[in-house]
């Protein structure tokens, strides 16, 4: 899994229908390197995340067939970026 | 999942049968790095997207059997390249 | 899916039962990274090709337990390289 | 399969369901690059391990459904970093 | 499918059951980067040969639950690294 760092929504209305209206996150590696993932647990921006991908990623966001390779699956009690 | 931006349609006549005609779009990453998507929306070029990878991109595709490891699932309302 | 470029069969004698004999290819991208790709449609040194990886490899080479990880499962009509 | 170094361990309260509460580490790459991995053998930091990723990392967690991309199948014998 | 050289044997005695006593080698790409991966066929410390990983690698180390990222497929009967 990695560790990511929340930043904001994002907005996509037209979306295909698998998706359903769950909300999806623009997350930060330290690198700087932004991706999108699915939030299963209800983050808001500047949480550190742990993000799980893979075909893990699907069935952590609720269903097999959930269009998903990447999502939030936990909260960081405390991350210091070193 | 990625955030990419729609380059051009891609030509390719000679293909595997369990493609059927679904368009394939040239993407391309902030970084500048070219990948190839199904287009499970349809976009046109210069659309920012969401394009979504692994095991997940076949069923986004429309079928479990479908040959893709990258299908554009959402366009992006509104994208500032930071 | 990837952009590559063929550049050659590859030889292996001794390999496992499950890859039968199909041919290999030895495929480069732009940044001149070389992979081996299993070849569903007849390509020759030169083409360049679409390339599709994870899951969807191993249908794509003509079996659910195909062990590939990289296929071509297309040929680009006309690229020129940016 | 990786191998890496497990560094600390890493709390996260607020977690899906589906994790119970199963151990994470952070694990750290040669190259310096952190992940979090699920520990499947008990494992202390310090120790040098065997980091399994893809679908594989589900089932060597103990479930076919669990949520991980990235397991620790080992504890290499004696690894000295070259 | 990547093209990998033997660099030698890697003890792990403390490893989860489902690896069985399998051998695990180390090795190694081009670029230098040092990985581990199943033998399913019987190489030697030198031999230039194809890893395949993915979902793929766990079917091609021998069962479909067997815990594997990367295993070597066959052995490149002739190999200049160029």
């Amino acid at each position: 899994m990695k560790i990511m760092q929340v930043e904001k929504t994002l907005v996509s209305t037209n979306r295909i229908q698998e998706m359903g209206n769950r909300p999806l996150l623009v997350v930060k590696e330290k690198s700087g390197g932004r991706s999108v993932a699915v939030d299963a647990i209800g983050c808001i921006p500047g949480d550190w995340v742990i993000c799980v991908g893979s075909s893990a990623a699907r069935e952590a966001a609720g269903a097999k067939d959930f269009p998903s390779d990447l999502t939030i699956i936990g909260i960081i009690d405390r991350w210091e970026e070193a």
